[in-house]
């Protein structure tokens, strides 16, 4: 199944979110980890669909979310940084998940410059996730 | 805000749906009214984008669906089958939502003939609604 960037881009604004955990990390110098990921989560009956976004892509995982929920996932600096971001700067989402994009975007762009690594970077990116919008909701529920 | 059809596919694979209402109605013949409708519900932070699809699809209406939950939602039957099947049967869903939009264009084409006024198509229109995936944990939770 090849997917239209335009099919991409509305999916998403429907089904994407955006994310950025900020985790305890005990062996990290500022005592935190910033994991950043783009998911899109389906009922199992449309996994395909989610396969289809990682061949897309060209990175990710798809896994069991729980239950017949399941998840495209897309980690890592380099994936980010040279997969999903030059996508979506590409091609416009249009709905306020933009504005999530648009934060994680500033996240993955300090995390490039390592400015995650110090603890005046590392509150910067806590200000930001903290603006986010919250979509758990659509994610896990 | 103009809408690409693919961005619009991509949208209503996530986040529409295509049902079909059979409501007890004394005052005609055969007893029940079928009451088929294309929604699309979001919250009312994108309701811009409702709007956008009302103004595509040339028909319907964004009313508020409950909580900061608003729809756009297209009924009638010289709405649906001009507008909403032309534009579903020309650029096809990817998810299973295409087999939702199957059914729920015979459903519209029965009605085309009449057939939805006898006691034996209401009773073919009540097997195809059955066998229709519910999609209301979409639409109202």
């Amino acid at each position: 199944m090849n997917l239209d960037p335009q099919w991409i881009v509305g999916f998403v604004d429907g089904e994407g979110c955006f994310f950025v955990g900020i985790n305890r990390q005990p062996t990290m110098r500022v005592g935190f980890q910033v994991l950043p990921e783009f998911v899109v989560v389906q009922h199992v009956r449309d996994v395909q669909l989610l396969h289809a976004l990682k061949a897309k892509f060209g990175c990710g995982s798809v896994v069991q979310n729980h239950g017949d929920r399941w998840a495209y996932r897309a980690r890592g600096q380099a994936n980010l940084m040279n997969k999903i971001l030059p996508f979506f700067e590409k091609h416009k989402l249009k709905s306020r998940k933009r504005q999530e994009f648009e934060s994680f975007r500033r996240v993955i762009l300090m995390i490039e410059d390592k400015k995650h690594l110090t603890l005046e970077g590392l509150e910067e990116i806590r200000t930001i996730v903290g603006q986010m919008r919250p979509l758990v909701d659509k994610v896990y529920h």
